[in-house]
Protein backbone atom coordinates (compact mmCIF):
# COMPACT_ATOMS: atom_id res chain seq x y z
CA UNK A 1 0.00 0.00 0.00
CA UNK A 2 1.54 3.64 -1.24
CA UNK A 3 1.98 5.81 1.52
CA UNK A 4 0.91 9.03 0.50
CA UNK A 5 3.09 11.10 2.61
CA UNK A 6 6.49 9.86 1.12
CA UNK A 7 7.24 10.91 -2.12
CA UNK A 8 7.75 8.91 -5.50
CA UNK A 9 11.36 8.55 -6.51
CA UNK A 10 11.14 8.69 -9.93
CA UNK A 11 14.62 8.09 -11.71
CA UNK A 12 14.38 9.02 -15.35
CA UNK A 13 16.55 7.15 -17.81
CA UNK A 14 19.37 6.16 -15.22
CA UNK A 15 22.45 4.66 -17.13
CA UNK A 16 24.42 2.43 -14.29
CA UNK A 17 22.88 -0.50 -12.57
CA UNK A 18 24.79 0.64 -9.42
CA UNK A 19 23.73 3.68 -9.63
CA UNK A 20 19.99 2.96 -9.68
CA UNK A 21 21.32 0.52 -6.45
CA UNK A 22 22.92 3.29 -4.35
CA UNK A 23 19.76 5.50 -4.74
CA UNK A 24 17.58 2.04 -3.65
CA UNK A 25 20.42 2.71 -0.54
CA UNK A 26 19.64 6.15 0.33
CA UNK A 27 15.98 5.99 0.05
CA UNK A 28 15.66 3.57 2.33
CA UNK A 29 17.95 4.79 4.52
CA UNK A 30 15.35 7.30 5.19
CA UNK A 31 12.55 5.30 4.90
CA UNK A 32 11.62 6.07 1.62
CA UNK A 33 10.67 3.13 0.08
CA UNK A 34 8.69 3.49 -3.31
CA UNK A 35 11.08 3.80 -6.81
CA UNK A 36 9.65 4.21 -10.15
CA UNK A 37 12.50 3.81 -13.59
CA UNK A 38 11.54 5.69 -16.59
CA UNK A 39 13.62 3.40 -19.48
CA UNK A 40 16.63 2.71 -17.24
CA UNK A 41 19.22 2.40 -20.08
CA UNK A 42 20.12 -1.69 -19.35
CA UNK A 43 17.11 -2.96 -19.11
CA UNK A 44 15.06 -4.24 -15.63
CA UNK A 45 16.18 -5.77 -14.05
CA UNK A 46 20.09 -4.89 -13.54
CA UNK A 47 22.08 -7.31 -11.90
CA UNK A 48 24.47 -4.66 -10.90
CA UNK A 49 21.87 -2.59 -8.84
CA UNK A 50 21.39 -5.65 -6.07
CA UNK A 51 25.05 -5.53 -4.88
CA UNK A 52 25.03 -1.70 -4.82
CA UNK A 53 21.89 -1.20 -2.45
CA UNK A 54 23.56 -2.43 0.11
CA UNK A 55 20.64 -4.39 1.76
CA UNK A 56 18.00 -2.11 0.35
CA UNK A 57 16.32 -5.09 -1.97
CA UNK A 58 12.63 -4.53 -0.95
CA UNK A 59 13.20 -1.04 -2.79
CA UNK A 60 14.19 -2.61 -5.77
CA UNK A 61 12.07 -4.96 -5.88
CA UNK A 62 9.13 -2.95 -5.50
CA UNK A 63 10.42 -0.63 -8.35
CA UNK A 64 8.40 -0.30 -11.55
CA UNK A 65 9.60 0.66 -14.68
CA UNK A 66 7.39 2.73 -17.05
CA UNK A 67 8.06 3.39 -21.01
CA UNK A 68 8.03 7.87 -20.16
CA UNK A 69 8.16 10.21 -17.42
CA UNK A 70 4.63 11.24 -18.12
CA UNK A 71 3.06 7.48 -17.36
CA UNK A 72 5.47 7.11 -14.47
CA UNK A 73 4.09 10.66 -12.97
CA UNK A 74 0.19 10.04 -14.28
CA UNK A 75 -1.13 9.50 -10.56
CA UNK A 76 0.85 12.18 -8.65
CA UNK A 77 -0.60 15.52 -8.01
CA UNK A 78 2.27 17.26 -7.47
CA UNK A 79 5.79 16.75 -9.80
CA UNK A 80 8.95 18.21 -8.77
CA UNK A 81 12.28 17.91 -11.47
CA UNK A 82 15.47 18.01 -9.82
CA UNK A 83 17.95 19.68 -12.07
CA UNK A 84 20.86 22.60 -11.39
CA UNK A 85 21.16 24.69 -14.44
CA UNK A 86 18.41 26.56 -15.66
CA UNK A 87 16.16 25.84 -18.43
CA UNK A 88 14.89 28.62 -19.48
CA UNK A 89 11.53 27.26 -17.99
CA UNK A 90 10.18 29.84 -15.69
CA UNK A 91 8.89 27.82 -12.82
CA UNK A 92 9.11 28.11 -8.86
CA UNK A 93 12.83 26.76 -7.94
CA UNK A 94 12.71 25.07 -4.39
CA UNK A 95 15.22 24.16 -2.12
CA UNK A 96 15.51 20.14 -0.85
CA UNK A 97 14.21 21.39 2.57
CA UNK A 98 10.77 23.37 0.71
CA UNK A 99 10.19 20.53 -1.55
CA UNK A 100 10.13 17.88 1.92
CA UNK A 101 8.12 20.98 3.40
CA UNK A 102 5.40 20.57 0.27
CA UNK A 103 5.04 16.73 0.68
CA UNK A 104 4.14 17.22 4.34
CA UNK A 105 1.97 19.74 3.43
CA UNK A 106 0.24 19.54 0.18
CA UNK A 107 -2.01 16.85 -0.17
CA UNK A 108 -1.93 14.61 -3.08
CA UNK A 109 0.76 12.40 -4.14
CA UNK A 110 4.15 13.71 -4.92
CA UNK A 111 7.09 12.71 -7.65
CA UNK A 112 10.30 13.82 -7.38
CA UNK A 113 12.44 13.34 -10.91
CA UNK A 114 15.74 12.55 -11.38
CA UNK A 115 17.64 12.63 -14.59
CA UNK A 116 20.26 10.33 -16.50
CA UNK A 117 23.75 10.75 -14.38
CA UNK A 118 25.56 12.13 -17.42
CA UNK A 119 22.76 14.89 -18.62
CA UNK A 120 20.00 15.22 -16.30
CA UNK A 121 16.46 15.71 -17.14
CA UNK A 122 15.35 16.89 -20.71
CA UNK A 123 13.66 20.21 -21.20
CA UNK A 124 10.24 18.13 -21.75
CA UNK A 125 10.81 16.11 -18.77
CA UNK A 126 11.30 19.32 -16.53
CA UNK A 127 7.93 20.95 -18.39
CA UNK A 128 5.97 18.03 -16.44
CA UNK A 129 6.71 19.64 -13.08
CA UNK A 130 5.41 22.13 -11.31
CA UNK A 131 8.98 23.09 -9.57
CA UNK A 132 12.50 22.69 -10.11
CA UNK A 133 13.84 21.46 -7.35
CA UNK A 134 17.78 22.87 -6.81
CA UNK A 135 20.31 21.79 -4.47
CA UNK A 136 22.29 25.05 -3.62
CA UNK A 137 25.41 23.83 -4.45
CA UNK A 138 29.23 25.66 -4.61
CA UNK A 139 28.16 27.33 -8.04
CA UNK A 140 31.99 26.20 -8.64
CA UNK A 141 31.84 22.52 -8.02
CA UNK A 142 28.31 21.40 -9.29
CA UNK A 143 28.77 18.11 -9.96
CA UNK A 144 26.26 15.87 -7.73
CA UNK A 145 26.30 12.53 -8.49
CA UNK A 146 22.50 10.88 -8.42
CA UNK A 147 22.95 8.87 -5.26
CA UNK A 148 24.15 11.94 -3.35
CA UNK A 149 21.17 14.18 -4.99
CA UNK A 150 18.40 11.53 -4.01
CA UNK A 151 20.19 11.17 -0.11
CA UNK A 152 19.88 14.88 0.43
CA UNK A 153 16.26 15.20 -0.88
CA UNK A 154 15.49 12.07 1.16
CA UNK A 155 17.33 13.23 4.22
CA UNK A 156 15.27 16.77 3.86
CA UNK A 157 12.14 15.16 3.84
CA UNK A 158 12.47 12.79 6.86
CA UNK A 159 14.33 16.43 8.86
CA UNK A 160 11.16 18.44 7.83
CA UNK A 161 8.73 16.00 8.80
CA UNK A 162 10.56 15.59 12.28
CA UNK A 163 10.48 19.33 12.12
CA UNK A 164 6.69 19.86 11.90
CA UNK A 165 5.78 17.26 13.97
CA UNK A 166 7.64 18.76 17.07
CA UNK A 167 6.64 22.00 15.75
CA UNK A 168 3.16 22.58 16.12
CA UNK A 169 3.30 25.57 18.40
CA UNK A 170 5.99 27.39 17.02
CA UNK A 171 4.80 27.01 13.48
CA UNK A 172 1.04 27.66 11.44
CA UNK A 173 0.44 25.41 9.10
CA UNK A 174 -2.01 26.79 6.22
CA UNK A 175 -5.00 24.95 6.33
CA UNK A 176 -5.40 22.77 3.63
CA UNK A 177 -8.85 20.62 4.44
CA UNK A 178 -11.22 22.49 2.33
CA UNK A 179 -8.54 22.77 -0.49
CA UNK A 180 -8.31 19.23 -3.04
CA UNK A 181 -5.38 18.68 -4.18
CA UNK A 182 -4.33 19.14 -7.59
CA UNK A 183 -5.53 16.69 -9.96
CA UNK A 184 -3.51 13.71 -11.18
CA UNK A 185 -0.95 14.04 -13.78
CA UNK A 186 -2.82 12.14 -16.08
CA UNK A 187 -5.52 13.95 -15.84
CA UNK A 188 -3.65 17.46 -16.38
CA UNK A 189 -2.45 15.68 -19.40
CA UNK A 190 -5.54 15.06 -20.77
CA UNK A 191 -6.90 18.71 -20.44
CA UNK A 192 -3.36 19.36 -22.14
CA UNK A 193 -4.27 17.24 -25.33
CA UNK A 194 -7.71 18.86 -25.67
CA UNK A 195 -6.16 22.52 -25.53
CA UNK A 196 -3.79 21.61 -27.99
CA UNK A 197 -6.08 19.68 -30.11
CA UNK A 198 -8.34 22.56 -30.04
CA UNK A 199 -5.91 25.03 -31.08
CA UNK A 200 -4.44 23.20 -33.91
CA UNK A 201 -7.88 23.68 -35.75
CA UNK A 202 -6.88 27.40 -35.21
CA UNK A 203 -3.40 26.78 -36.60
CA UNK A 204 -1.89 28.32 -33.45
CA UNK A 205 0.99 26.26 -33.59
CA UNK A 206 1.94 27.87 -36.68
CA UNK A 207 5.00 28.18 -37.83
CA UNK A 208 6.10 25.04 -37.39
CA UNK A 209 9.63 26.21 -36.24
CA UNK A 210 8.20 27.80 -33.21
CA UNK A 211 5.58 24.80 -32.44
CA UNK A 212 7.90 22.98 -29.55
CA UNK A 213 8.15 26.58 -28.05
CA UNK A 214 4.78 27.49 -27.91
CA UNK A 215 3.77 24.00 -26.84
CA UNK A 216 6.15 24.46 -23.79
CA UNK A 217 4.81 27.71 -22.94
CA UNK A 218 0.92 26.43 -23.34
CA UNK A 219 2.00 23.27 -20.71
CA UNK A 220 3.60 25.67 -18.48
CA UNK A 221 0.64 27.92 -18.44
CA UNK A 222 -1.78 24.88 -17.77
CA UNK A 223 0.48 23.26 -15.45
CA UNK A 224 1.31 26.13 -13.06
CA UNK A 225 -2.27 26.67 -11.32
CA UNK A 226 -2.66 23.53 -9.14
CA UNK A 227 -6.09 22.93 -10.25
CA UNK A 228 -7.94 19.71 -8.42
CA UNK A 229 -10.00 17.04 -10.31
CA UNK A 230 -12.80 19.30 -10.27
CA UNK A 231 -11.42 22.45 -11.68
CA UNK A 232 -10.21 20.23 -14.66
CA UNK A 233 -13.32 18.69 -15.07
CA UNK A 234 -14.87 22.70 -15.97
CA UNK A 235 -11.90 23.44 -17.97
CA UNK A 236 -12.63 20.44 -20.35
CA UNK A 237 -15.94 21.29 -20.40
CA UNK A 238 -14.86 24.63 -21.63
CA UNK A 239 -12.84 22.92 -24.02
CA UNK A 240 -15.76 20.94 -25.37
CA UNK A 241 -18.23 24.02 -25.44
CA UNK A 242 -15.57 26.06 -27.58
CA UNK A 243 -15.28 22.84 -30.19
CA UNK A 244 -18.33 23.37 -31.28
CA UNK A 245 -18.70 26.76 -33.30
CA UNK A 246 -20.86 29.46 -32.28
CA UNK A 247 -23.58 29.05 -35.09
CA UNK A 248 -24.76 25.40 -33.95
CA UNK A 249 -25.26 26.75 -30.65
CA UNK A 250 -28.70 26.65 -29.37
CA UNK A 251 -30.60 26.83 -26.62
CA UNK A 252 -31.40 23.98 -24.93
CA UNK A 253 -34.39 23.42 -22.48
CA UNK A 254 -33.12 22.23 -19.17
CA UNK A 255 -34.85 18.77 -18.63
CA UNK B 1 44.60 29.68 4.71
CA UNK B 2 42.23 28.10 6.28
CA UNK B 3 38.72 29.23 6.84
CA UNK B 4 37.79 28.86 10.67
CA UNK B 5 33.98 29.70 9.53
CA UNK B 6 34.24 25.97 7.47
CA UNK B 7 34.41 22.46 9.87
CA UNK B 8 37.54 19.86 8.77
CA UNK B 9 36.49 17.28 7.84
CA UNK B 10 38.70 14.23 9.59
CA UNK B 11 38.44 10.34 7.93
CA UNK B 12 40.03 8.33 10.19
CA UNK B 13 41.23 5.30 8.76
CA UNK B 14 40.02 5.33 5.91
CA UNK B 15 40.00 2.22 3.66
CA UNK B 16 39.02 2.67 0.02
CA UNK B 17 41.15 5.36 -1.93
CA UNK B 18 37.86 5.64 -4.03
CA UNK B 19 35.76 6.77 -1.06
CA UNK B 20 38.27 9.36 0.10
CA UNK B 21 37.85 10.65 -3.47
CA UNK B 22 33.98 10.46 -3.10
CA UNK B 23 34.47 12.15 0.57
CA UNK B 24 36.33 15.40 -1.32
CA UNK B 25 34.04 15.61 -4.30
CA UNK B 26 30.74 15.69 -1.78
CA UNK B 27 32.71 18.12 0.60
CA UNK B 28 33.36 20.52 -2.28
CA UNK B 29 30.10 20.37 -3.63
CA UNK B 30 29.36 22.59 -0.17
CA UNK B 31 32.38 24.16 -0.32
CA UNK B 32 34.67 22.49 1.97
CA UNK B 33 38.07 22.40 1.24
CA UNK B 34 39.84 21.28 4.19
CA UNK B 35 40.42 17.59 4.65
CA UNK B 36 42.69 15.61 6.86
CA UNK B 37 43.06 11.54 6.72
CA UNK B 38 44.06 9.51 9.77
CA UNK B 39 46.51 6.81 9.13
CA UNK B 40 44.79 5.59 5.50
CA UNK B 41 45.14 2.00 5.12
CA UNK B 42 46.37 1.78 1.31
CA UNK B 43 48.62 5.10 1.90
CA UNK B 44 48.54 8.12 0.62
CA UNK B 45 48.11 9.67 -2.25
CA UNK B 46 45.98 7.03 -3.48
CA UNK B 47 45.37 6.85 -6.91
CA UNK B 48 42.28 5.93 -6.65
CA UNK B 49 41.10 8.68 -4.81
CA UNK B 50 41.68 11.06 -7.85
CA UNK B 51 39.18 9.42 -10.59
CA UNK B 52 36.57 9.28 -7.56
CA UNK B 53 36.82 13.18 -6.66
CA UNK B 54 35.29 13.95 -10.28
CA UNK B 55 37.15 17.28 -10.17
CA UNK B 56 37.18 18.06 -6.39
CA UNK B 57 41.11 17.43 -6.80
CA UNK B 58 42.15 20.91 -4.94
CA UNK B 59 40.77 18.82 -1.83
CA UNK B 60 42.71 15.98 -2.21
CA UNK B 61 45.99 17.69 -3.16
CA UNK B 62 45.48 19.69 0.17
CA UNK B 63 44.93 16.94 2.33
CA UNK B 64 47.27 16.41 5.17
CA UNK B 65 48.19 12.92 7.24
CA UNK B 66 48.34 11.84 10.30
CA UNK B 67 49.25 9.62 12.13
CA UNK B 68 46.42 9.28 15.06
CA UNK B 69 43.41 11.00 15.51
CA UNK B 70 44.42 13.25 18.32
CA UNK B 71 47.10 14.83 16.17
CA UNK B 72 44.45 15.56 13.57
CA UNK B 73 42.51 17.58 15.81
CA UNK B 74 45.09 18.52 17.92
CA UNK B 75 44.18 22.56 16.76
CA UNK B 76 40.51 22.26 16.71
CA UNK B 77 38.15 23.77 19.62
CA UNK B 78 35.30 21.54 18.82
CA UNK B 79 35.25 17.80 17.82
CA UNK B 80 32.00 16.18 16.83
CA UNK B 81 32.86 12.21 16.26
CA UNK B 82 30.23 11.00 13.27
CA UNK B 83 28.58 7.85 14.38
CA UNK B 84 25.28 5.52 13.93
CA UNK B 85 26.30 3.52 17.47
CA UNK B 86 25.92 4.71 20.90
CA UNK B 87 29.21 4.10 22.43
CA UNK B 88 28.23 4.11 25.92
CA UNK B 89 29.93 7.03 26.16
CA UNK B 90 27.75 9.80 27.64
CA UNK B 91 28.06 12.72 25.46
CA UNK B 92 25.38 15.10 23.58
CA UNK B 93 24.23 13.51 20.49
CA UNK B 94 23.45 16.25 18.10
CA UNK B 95 22.09 15.83 14.00
CA UNK B 96 23.86 17.05 10.68
CA UNK B 97 21.43 20.49 11.52
CA UNK B 98 22.71 21.26 15.05
CA UNK B 99 26.30 20.74 14.20
CA UNK B 100 25.98 22.87 11.03
CA UNK B 101 24.68 25.31 13.28
CA UNK B 102 27.44 25.19 15.84
CA UNK B 103 30.46 25.63 13.42
CA UNK B 104 28.68 28.52 12.66
CA UNK B 105 28.13 29.66 15.75
CA UNK B 106 30.89 28.13 18.29
CA UNK B 107 34.46 30.14 17.92
CA UNK B 108 37.14 27.94 17.53
CA UNK B 109 38.12 25.51 14.54
CA UNK B 110 35.52 22.51 14.33
CA UNK B 111 36.69 19.07 13.28
CA UNK B 112 34.21 16.40 11.80
CA UNK B 113 35.54 12.79 12.25
CA UNK B 114 34.28 9.92 10.34
CA UNK B 115 35.30 6.09 10.66
CA UNK B 116 36.42 3.58 8.54
CA UNK B 117 33.88 2.72 6.46
CA UNK B 118 33.66 -1.06 7.88
CA UNK B 119 33.50 -0.72 11.35
CA UNK B 120 33.00 3.26 12.14
CA UNK B 121 35.20 4.84 14.67
CA UNK B 122 36.70 3.18 17.42
CA UNK B 123 35.91 3.93 21.64
CA UNK B 124 38.63 6.21 21.64
CA UNK B 125 38.45 8.24 18.83
CA UNK B 126 34.72 8.73 20.23
CA UNK B 127 36.30 9.92 23.44
CA UNK B 128 38.00 12.82 22.09
CA UNK B 129 34.67 14.46 20.85
CA UNK B 130 32.38 17.18 22.60
CA UNK B 131 29.55 15.56 20.61
CA UNK B 132 28.47 12.45 18.99
CA UNK B 133 26.57 13.31 15.13
CA UNK B 134 24.22 10.54 14.52
CA UNK B 135 22.52 11.11 11.57
CA UNK B 136 18.87 10.68 12.13
CA UNK B 137 18.26 7.47 9.86
CA UNK B 138 16.02 4.74 9.42
CA UNK B 139 16.10 2.60 12.20
CA UNK B 140 15.88 -0.77 10.34
CA UNK B 141 18.62 0.49 7.81
CA UNK B 142 20.99 2.24 9.01
CA UNK B 143 24.01 1.44 6.75
CA UNK B 144 25.06 4.58 5.16
CA UNK B 145 28.46 5.19 3.44
CA UNK B 146 31.30 7.38 4.34
CA UNK B 147 30.70 9.96 1.41
CA UNK B 148 27.01 9.91 1.82
CA UNK B 149 27.63 10.82 5.67
CA UNK B 150 30.09 13.39 4.51
CA UNK B 151 27.49 15.28 2.29
CA UNK B 152 25.04 15.53 4.92
CA UNK B 153 26.78 17.05 6.99
CA UNK B 154 28.35 19.48 4.57
CA UNK B 155 24.95 20.39 3.12
CA UNK B 156 23.38 21.00 6.65
CA UNK B 157 26.56 22.81 7.29
CA UNK B 158 26.10 24.93 4.32
CA UNK B 159 22.58 24.98 4.63
CA UNK B 160 22.66 26.38 8.43
CA UNK B 161 25.21 29.23 6.90
CA UNK B 162 22.63 30.04 4.81
CA UNK B 163 19.58 30.13 7.28
CA UNK B 164 21.32 32.47 9.91
CA UNK B 165 22.75 34.93 7.38
CA UNK B 166 18.91 35.64 6.93
CA UNK B 167 18.35 35.09 9.88
CA UNK B 168 15.18 36.24 11.74
CA UNK B 169 12.96 34.20 9.27
CA UNK B 170 11.95 31.10 11.32
CA UNK B 171 10.88 29.36 7.29
CA UNK B 172 13.32 29.67 4.34
CA UNK B 173 11.65 30.77 1.82
CA UNK B 174 12.07 29.17 -1.57
CA UNK B 175 14.07 31.42 -4.38
CA UNK B 176 11.64 32.82 -6.90
CA UNK B 177 13.68 35.28 -8.22
CA UNK B 178 13.12 33.88 -11.60
CA UNK B 179 9.59 34.19 -11.42
CA UNK B 180 7.16 37.54 -12.17
CA UNK B 181 4.97 38.33 -9.97
CA UNK B 182 1.02 37.65 -10.94
CA UNK B 183 -0.61 40.76 -13.18
CA UNK B 184 -2.55 43.34 -11.98
CA UNK B 185 -6.03 42.89 -11.53
CA UNK B 186 -6.71 44.83 -14.32
CA UNK B 187 -5.15 42.24 -16.35
CA UNK B 188 -6.44 39.98 -15.18
CA UNK B 189 -10.20 41.39 -15.18
CA UNK B 190 -9.73 42.13 -18.63
CA UNK B 191 -8.85 37.94 -19.73
CA UNK B 192 -11.66 36.91 -17.79
CA UNK B 193 -14.10 39.40 -19.21
CA UNK B 194 -12.38 37.73 -22.90
CA UNK B 195 -12.82 34.75 -21.81
CA UNK B 196 -17.08 35.40 -20.83
CA UNK B 197 -17.41 36.99 -24.07
CA UNK B 198 -16.10 33.81 -26.01
CA UNK B 199 -18.28 31.73 -23.94
CA UNK B 200 -21.08 33.76 -24.30
CA UNK B 201 -21.10 33.12 -27.91
CA UNK B 202 -21.45 29.57 -26.93
CA UNK B 203 -24.66 29.52 -24.60
CA UNK B 204 -21.81 28.20 -21.55
CA UNK B 205 -23.56 30.36 -19.18
CA UNK B 206 -26.90 28.84 -20.01
CA UNK B 207 -29.72 28.17 -18.11
CA UNK B 208 -29.56 32.10 -16.85
CA UNK B 209 -30.82 30.81 -13.49
CA UNK B 210 -27.27 29.56 -13.38
CA UNK B 211 -25.11 32.04 -14.94
CA UNK B 212 -24.03 33.41 -12.06
CA UNK B 213 -22.54 30.90 -10.10
CA UNK B 214 -20.94 29.72 -13.53
CA UNK B 215 -19.48 32.80 -13.87
CA UNK B 216 -17.63 32.63 -10.21
CA UNK B 217 -16.62 29.39 -11.15
CA UNK B 218 -14.83 30.61 -14.11
CA UNK B 219 -13.26 33.22 -12.30
CA UNK B 220 -12.21 30.84 -9.90
CA UNK B 221 -10.11 29.08 -12.01
CA UNK B 222 -8.99 32.15 -13.52
CA UNK B 223 -8.11 33.47 -10.93
CA UNK B 224 -6.15 30.34 -9.19
CA UNK B 225 -3.03 30.09 -11.34
CA UNK B 226 -1.28 34.20 -10.35
CA UNK B 227 -0.80 33.96 -13.96
CA UNK B 228 1.68 36.66 -14.54
CA UNK B 229 1.85 39.71 -17.47
CA UNK B 230 3.50 37.49 -20.10
CA UNK B 231 0.98 34.55 -19.35
CA UNK B 232 -1.90 36.36 -19.31
CA UNK B 233 -1.12 37.99 -22.42
CA UNK B 234 -0.27 34.07 -24.37
CA UNK B 235 -4.02 33.81 -22.83
CA UNK B 236 -5.20 36.43 -24.53
CA UNK B 237 -3.84 35.52 -27.85
CA UNK B 238 -5.20 32.17 -27.24
CA UNK B 239 -8.67 33.18 -26.76
CA UNK B 240 -8.32 35.68 -29.96
CA UNK B 241 -7.35 32.90 -32.03
CA UNK B 242 -10.45 30.81 -30.56
CA UNK B 243 -13.06 33.38 -31.61
CA UNK B 244 -12.01 32.99 -35.59
CA UNK B 245 -14.04 30.33 -36.54
CA UNK B 246 -11.75 27.06 -37.88
CA UNK B 247 -12.19 27.19 -41.47
CA UNK B 248 -11.18 30.53 -41.88
CA UNK B 249 -7.53 29.94 -40.80
CA UNK B 250 -5.11 29.89 -43.34
CA UNK B 251 -0.96 29.61 -42.65
CA UNK B 252 0.45 32.72 -42.96
CA UNK B 253 3.78 33.50 -44.00
CA UNK B 254 6.16 34.53 -41.01
CA UNK B 255 7.94 38.22 -42.24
Amino acid sequence: MADLNKPVIVLVCPQLGENIGKAARAMLNFGLTEMRLVSPRDGWPNPSAGPAAAGADIVLEQAKVYTTTAEAVADCAHVHATTVRKRGVTKPVIGPDEAGRQVHTLAGRHAILFGPERSGLETEDVALARNILTVPINPEFGSLNLAQAVILVAYEWSRMGREMAGAGDTLVQPTLEDTLPPAPQDELEGMIAHFEKLLETRNYFFPHSRAEATRRTLRGLLTKPGWNHLEVRTLRGILSSLERPPEEQEPVTPS
